[in-house]
């Protein structure tokens, strides 16, 4: 412990938390992925005063709660303070660099991102299950449960499968090569609570027979990295007609990337951000202004980029100012 | 064509076809493992009577239907006649090695021998696909349902998925070392029809989504070789609760051989059959023992084995007399 410990306010650490896509076809609440792209940046320093003091939100367009116990990021680094560092204080500063409600784990890139920066911040040394499980606390206020499919790929990175949720289970699969994504953001909100509520609560056991065995069917297709049969995989007939409904432009747009061979197409977590597979940069660049063009052409353009899988969050800087 | 063709009768071709095991946990209706043990005979040769003929049946205590558009055998066997030789004529005789309604797959073995001894004797060169899909015709006349979880290992052999029913689509899954299982029969039948009209017609949500994402980790448990990840996988919620009802002395046994260290212990097809995994022959042969044990306290003994994964149907011998 060097003099500097001693100050009111320790140096600030930054962490980057990346996008991350969930449900993926017949990964329904179960199945995340990290993807390259804009994400959260959270600062976090040590302070005098015990517990999470949010100092600044930037790039929410003022949408998001400043209050403590409502902000995801707040909540997930009290929960840590509260299991592994009581008594402790932290200033966080949170930049938005994801869309809200865009499908694309918004609320829980800014948990990971403040869970990673406070982790260093205070000197601990939390491992992924300790941190994911924090995270989920912020989801919990998020979205009424401590739903772990988009913070387990926001810390782990890469792409994952989450078997079970009390004790939470994950396992990481492997990444086929050529794997590329094209993204787009339609510009419409989807509520995710809307989009939960729309959902049948019960399913018929032939179709549940059918979603679980597409669901090992992804896993194995992404062990033995065919991309073919990860399209084969990637269809959902239970979740995806419902939340179909909800954006508007969505089965134009699908029908037009299947037709220009797209592996698969489908929604990420509630939407209405779409997602379209290829196996080729080239191929992602044009399903992407094919999603373009159909969006735009139902009223709500909005912005897209290709992507790959990448890396969970992480620390990008200890910055002292 | 020899001048032998021309014979009314042309040589005896002897298949075997292995038991297999279906359902295994989240599998219901879409996971299939071939294993050792008696399995069912069939011998086929040609003959001057157009279609397939049912010569003589041993072993099933008089109790299968000798009509050729009842019995499996036959019926597979004319289809593959009627598709792949129309007008060719074939004897059969089949020695059933299976019991039946045991879950063990009684009536697709049976299917899968004839059509493997048949592609011999006609000199067919039919592959897996095709196999698999003319032994489905056989299930659909004992089931009422072209069930494919049992003829499909009961062809290609080993750990089989069948993710797509309609075209029909399986994947080979990778063997782990060290996996034994321990089966046990008891001696009491379960009607298949009654099994499956016990099931429930509808699956909450949530239910669905544990139990496909349990079928996703069975997967992932295959391709990595962990059995003790295929233990946490093998859990069904959904079918299992329901047949357990029907096979007297089944949560006792189960509670003993997970007692004992079983890596994971359900009710094979629609049962009674039992099956407890292990890591080594000596944990199967102990489990083994508690089956029995158990099974017997509850007034239904019967029998059991210790077996491993194995091949699919496979031509056993060509005699001529």
């Amino acid at each position: 412990m060097g003099a500097k410990e001693n100050r009111t306010t320790g140096p600030w650490f930054e962490a980057f938390a990346p996008p991350t896509l969930s449900n993926i076809g017949p990964g329904y609440d179960c199945f995340g992925i990290a993807v390259d792209g804009p994400g959260d940046r959270v600062r976090a320093r040590k302070s005098a005063t015990p517990g999470a003091q949010l100092r600044s939100i930037e790039g929410d367009g003022g949408k998001l709660p400043r209050e403590p116990e409502r902000n995801t990021a707040t909540v997930a680094v009290s929960r840590l303070i509260e299991r592994y560092a009581p008594g402790a204080g932290l200033e966080l500063e949170l930049h938005k660099g994801l869309p809200l409600g865009s499908g694309l784990g918004s609320s829980g890139a800014s948990a990971c991102a403040a869970l990673v920066a406070a982790n260093a911040a205070l000197g601990l040394d939390l491992g992924a299950h300790q941190l994911v499980e924090l995270a989920r606390e912020g989801e919990r206020v998020a979205c009424g449960a401590a739903h772990p499919d988009n913070v387990t790929p926001g810390i782990v990175g890469g792409i994952v499968m989450i078997p079970n949720l009390e004790p939470l289970r994950f396992v990481s699969l492997p990444v086929p090569k050529d794997l590329w994504f094209a993204l787009y953001t339609p510009g419409c909100e989807v509520s995710t609570k809307a989009a939960r509520e729309a959902l049948p609560a019960r399913v018929r056991l032939t179709d549940t027979v059918r979603h679980a065995s597409r669901l090992g069917l992804l896993v194995h297709a992404l062990h033995v990295g065919d991309l073919q049969l990860l399209g084969e995989a990637i269809v959902d007939e239970i979740v995806e007609p419902v939340r179909a409904t909800l954006i508007p432009g969505y089965p134009d747009a699908k029908a037009a990337a299947v037709e220009a061979g797209a592996i698969a197409c489908s929604i990420s977590g509630a939407g209405p951000t779409t997602f379209a597979i290829a196996g080729s940069e080239e191929r992602a660049i044009v399903l992407l202004e094919i999603l373009e063009e159909a969006f735009t052409h139902a009223g709500v353009p909005g912005k897209g980029r290709v992507s790959q899988v990448s890396e969970g969050a992480r620390l990008v800087s200890r910055r002292l100012h």
